[in-house]
């Protein structure tokens, strides 16, 4: 299987040319597929060949002082027409999270300006920061800080694995950290915001179709589980007196899968643990795990919310351990606007067929755009279904498919 | 609690003169207490520094071809009287577990020396290679490699969580990687071998005794347990679908207490969870876990090993996952022969008193020894009975017992 869906990403991303530019970029040879992170070399070779590539376009390329980057074609203004998506990945991602929505916007613009289209509204492609929230923990960090959505005062605190503030991070790149947050004068130029992206379940599959609108996205958000013990040596130490934070994490992980098939259509997810010292012949003195959970109004979530923080004081009880729940993130139930979809619809399939609209268990930058602007999301099919992971794909005509309902959508709106 | 452990450790490492020396090496600001591992760069500044000690006493350093390091009092010959431990650390570990027993032992010869005491046998002091496996997962590499006990093909092949092999980490220190492996004419050249060591447990305490002497070394192990699934969108994946090898690692390691009580005196312990690729918002593909597991007899850690197997499998079957369970280490059961103890006590309580005999838990360079030379080990009392963590502690009253009676020893032998 997995030869199989090498060889069928490789040709999936070759046959794209914009994707074929940066498959050599954030190759991640331990996990296998991409490990692209904010501001790491990855993501600012990504950045480079994005501003380059734009620029032969002839758009107008800018970064915004929440490290987002635009592509201008016409004057910025107002009731822009904003398409695009992000360059980052989590780690060992696959090759089209991300980058097939900037690669698709931008061969979009390329043949409307070939074709001779003059847009009646600025146009831009944007591409946000950190989307997966892979270093700084908080997924959607650009579109968060651009909204509000975020604090810049909590953003600037955030540490990545080696310790470094956001605002260290962001001031080695350039920006200046007092200057992140808010910017409603750049938020009010936007009138649409249509984000492509591949997506991540079978949807697509099971209709038998190569593209869908965006109906909706899971409420969604991250919490940190820190348990608490007393670290002390794995041989010298009688099982009877122990405080291992270890098994109270992991009583409370393998519990998770119950809790939320109790909550219809929730899910929730521990991708992440790391024990402190963390040495094979230790018992740890704190387990910290990343608890995603979701669901499809935010009343579940908070429902499937609870019974993990039963279960996790539960288990630290029985071990003798402490337990403390951060939020890292939440993102409320989003539903795209019907009108807008509507619209976008048609100008996809103008002869009155209907384009299918999907839920969506991923969260997106255009989630967060949706409480601001009219927002709408095309997704592109994927045949595995699979997503975050390296058979993540989409055929060569399918993502030609997605490129040219975008075209339509740009010719059509602007 | 902590802050005054936080200041009886100081002043524990800085009333022993050698402590003190080096206890700004390889602090660990994350963690708390130390992370020293094999060539490292507070190992590397720990090695030169006993080099530096050693020779300041008049005693001759050489590294042996498997990275340990000995310094001679008198030439090297037959039938020495050797004595040391370790400078290597777990990660985010005590000040005491494995340079105790150096200080004592440089302590007890500069004493020796000073008194004119000139020995009639050989005597050596050596500080063993990354006797906690922090590195490369080994326990007591450097002895295992002296003794043949690590075959060292396999040596070569072992990889640090940074990919190195070992092979280019010895060859970057200097030593030939073809070379490592069994010396027996150095074997051949220790007549006794004592180790003086943190008591890892609060069995002294108990006692109301400053020092005793080992009966055992519980049989102890170190497998890695590896769940194989399918890594996905954690949003994205509904939970009726997912090959999670999280909950299955999590599912297992919640019974591994319960498992461990089962067998009389065992111990079981993950210490270590690690996550590919170890997204917050991503479905792992595979879950490594490391278990290390001990029992009083070598056939209750295999019971022991084969209940943890057995539910292992169970739990990768549930999740829809494989699981593969490899050794990493095994160490026997050791029992330290009477005669050598009778012979050591004799020397510390000449008037008839008995020194008390405990066993222990925790695996040292002297049970691997103990297989080919007349081995014993002196524990120092360990007031919090905690080890492998900051709370590590022997006050100064009780290392100068530990260091008088080291003296005697080596005066009594020598």
């Amino acid at each position: 299987m997995s030869s199989t869906h090498g060889a069928a990403a490789d040709s999936g991303s070759t046959s794209l040319p914009g994707l074929a530019e940066i498959a050599d970029v954030g190759v991640d040879r331990i996990r296998g597929g991409y490990s692209r992170h904010l501001f790491d070399d990855a993501d600012r070779t990504l950045r480079d060949w994005f501003t380059e590539r734009a620029s032969r376009l002839g758009l107008d390329v800018e970064r915004d002082r929440n490290g987002n980057l635009w592509a201008w074609w016409g004057e910025p203004g107002p009731n822009a027409f904003v398409t695009g998506s992000h360059l980052d990945s989590v780690p060992g991602g696959g090759a089209f999270d991300g980058p097939l929505g900037i690669v698709s916007a931008l061969e979009a613009l390329g043949r409307l300006r070939d074709a001779g289209h003059r847009p009646a509204r600025p146009v831009a492609v944007v591409a946000f920061a950190e989307e997966e929230g892979s270093r700084f923990g908080v997924a959607c960090l650009g579109s968060r800080l651009l909204t509000g959505a975020l604090h810049p005062d909590r953003a600037r605190a955030l540490r990545d694995e080696a310790g470094r503030s956001l605002a260290q991070v962001y001031a080695d790149a350039g920006l200046d950290p007092a200057a992140i947050g808010p910017d409603p004068a750049r938020l009010d130029m936007i009138g649409t915001f249509v984000e492509l992206h591949v997506e991540q379940g079978r949807g697509l599959v099971d209709l038998d179709e190569p593209v869908a609108l965006a109906a909706s996205i899971l409420g969604h958000g991250r919490w940190r589980i820190r348990f608490r013990g007393q670290g002390n040596h794995a041989g010298a130490t009688p099982m009877q007196s122990r405080q291992d934070p270890m098994v109270a994490a992991a009583a409370t992980i393998a519990r998770i899968p119950d809790l939320a098939l109790a909550v219809e259509g929730s899910r929730a997810t521990v991708g992440r643990v790391s024990a402190l010292p963390g040495g094979t012949n230790v018992i740890p003195s704190v387990v910290d795990c990343w608890l995603d959970a979701r669901a499809a109004t935010d009343d579940a979530t908070n429902a499937l919310l609870q019974s993990i923080r039963a279960a996790a004081r539960d288990a630290a009880a029985v071990n003798a351990c402490s337990v403390e729940i951060t939020e890292e993130s939440w993102s409320p139930t989003v539903r795209f606007p019907d009108d807008t979809r509507a619209a976008i619809g048609a100008h996809i399939a103008p002869r009155g067929q209907s384009v299918p609209a999907l839920p969506s268990g991923a969260g997106h930058d255009a989630g967060i755009l949706a409480a601001h602007i009219p927002s709408a999301m095309l997704f592109v099919r994927n045949p595995t279904g699979v997503s975050h992971a390296p058979e993540e794909f989409a055929t060569a005509d399918d993502c030609a498919a997605g490129i040219a309902a975008l075209e339509r959508v740009i010719r059509g709106e602007t």
